[in-house]
C-alpha cells in the first residue's frame, strides 16, 4: 500500500482538524452545499479559525484537490522508478493508482467531483496535474509501444483509459469486499497489460 | 449513435423546462448546493410551478437518475440484443455505453455524483438499476469465458472495468476533440475485447 503520507504537507492539529472537517462535508455536501459555518461546525471550531489556517473557502478546496493530485504524481512516479521495462512498470504504475485511490475514497470522490468549482486559475493547476499523471502512464505505454512489447494500435486512449479504470476503483471499493484492496490491486494490474495488448503477461 | 428519446417520458414542455434547469443546477452547483428557487430561477419559472410537476427537489433528483439509469438499461439491452455471440455482443455493449455517456456528459456526471444525495429508498432504487446494466455487461463476458473465446481468469472485475472505463469516457469527452464519438466509442469496443483476453479482435 502506497504511503499516504509520503509527502503531505505537515499541518498543526488545529489545520489537519479543519482540512478533515472540510474534506468530509464536501464528501457528502458538495463545494456548494457546504458554507464555512458548516465546515467550523463539523471540526468543532468558529470560522475565525478556518480563516486563521485558509482565505477563503475556495483556498481549502483548492489545498484539498492539491494534496491529493500531488500525492498521485508522487505515488505513481515511485512505482514506475522502482521498475524496468515497460511491462514492469504499467503493472506498477495501475496496482499502486488503485491502492492510492481505494485507500482514500472520499478525497478521490472530492478530487472528481469539484474540479469544477474550482476558479478558472486554481482549475488550470490541477488540470495541468491530472495531465502530468497522465504523462506518466502515456510514456510508458508509447515505449511499450516503441519497443514492440505492447500491440496496441491507440497508446494515448488505452493508457487514458487504465487510468480511468484504476481511479474508478474509488466509486466501488467497500473494505467489506471479497477482494483485498492488494488482490484487486493485482488483478487492475494484469487487465491495464491485457488491455494495451502486452506480450509478456505476467511481470511478477 | 444511441437515439436519446426511445422511451424517454414524454413530458409537457413545462415540465422537460423545469427537468433540464434542475439537471443543469445539479451539475454545475450539486443537489445540496441548488435550492428549489435556483431551479425556479434557472427555468423561468416559480417554485409553485416545480411542486405542480415534483413533489419535492428529491422527486426530480430520482426523476433525473431515474430517467438516465433506465435509457442506460435500454442501450445496452439493444446493442447485446442486435449481435451473436459474445464478442459482437461485448463490442457492441461498450461501444454503445461509450456513445451513450458522451452523448450527455451532464446526465451522466450528475448520476454518477448524486447517488450520495438520494433518500436510502430511491438510492437502493438506483442501484438496482445500475447492478442491472452490470449483470449484462457480466453475462456477456462471462458466456464469453465459458465457450473459451475470452481468456481473463477474472470475468466480474473486468467486466466491471469494462464498464467504468467506458463510463469515464463522460468526464473528459470534448465534442472539439480530434477523435468523433464513434472513432472513440470503435477504439473503446476493441479495448474492453482487449481487456478480456478475446481471442478474435475484430468482430466488426
Amino acid at each position: 500500500m502506497p504511503s499516504r503520507q509520503s509527502s503531505a504537507p505537515r499541518y498543526s492539529v488545529g489545520q489537519e482538524v479543519i482540512f478533515q472537517a472540510a474534506l468530509e462535508c464536501f464528501y457528502r455536501h458538495g463545494y456548494d452545499g457546504t458554507s464555512v459555518r458548516d465546515i467550523a461546525k463539523a471540526s468543532g471550531t468558529t470560522p475565525a479559525a478556518m480563516y486563521h489556517y485558509y482565505e477563503s473557502k475556495q483556498d481549502l478546496l483548492v489545498d484539498i484537490i492539491g494534496r491529493f493530485m500531488g500525492q498521485s504524481i508522487e505515488v505513481t512516479s515511485a512505482a514506475i522508478g522502482t521498475e524496468n521495462g515497460p511491462s514492469a512498470q504499467l503493472f506498477a504504475a495501475a496496482r499502486s493508482h488503485v491502492l492510492w485511490n481505494a485507500s482514500d475514497v472520499v478525497s478521490s470522490f472530492v478530487v472528481n467531483s469539484e474540479i469544477r468549482s474550482l476558479e478558472p486559475v486554481n482549475r488550470r493547476r490541477v488540470i495541468a496535474q491530472r495531465d502530468k499523471l497522465q504523462r506518466m502512464f502515456d510514456a510508458v505505454v508509447e515505449h511499450g509501444v516503441a519497443e514492440a512489447v505492447f500491440a496496441t494500435p491507440w497508446p494515448r486512449e488505452a493508457s487514458r483509459a487504465v487510468v480511468t479504470m484504476c481511479t474508478a476503483v474509488a466509486n466501488w471499493y467497500k473494505s467489506s469486499g471479497e477482494l483485498s484492496p492488494e488482490e484487486i490491486a493485482d488483478r487492475y494490474g494484469a487487465m491495464a497489460l491485457s488491455l494495451v495488448g502486452a506480450r509478456e503477461m505476467n511481470p511478477m
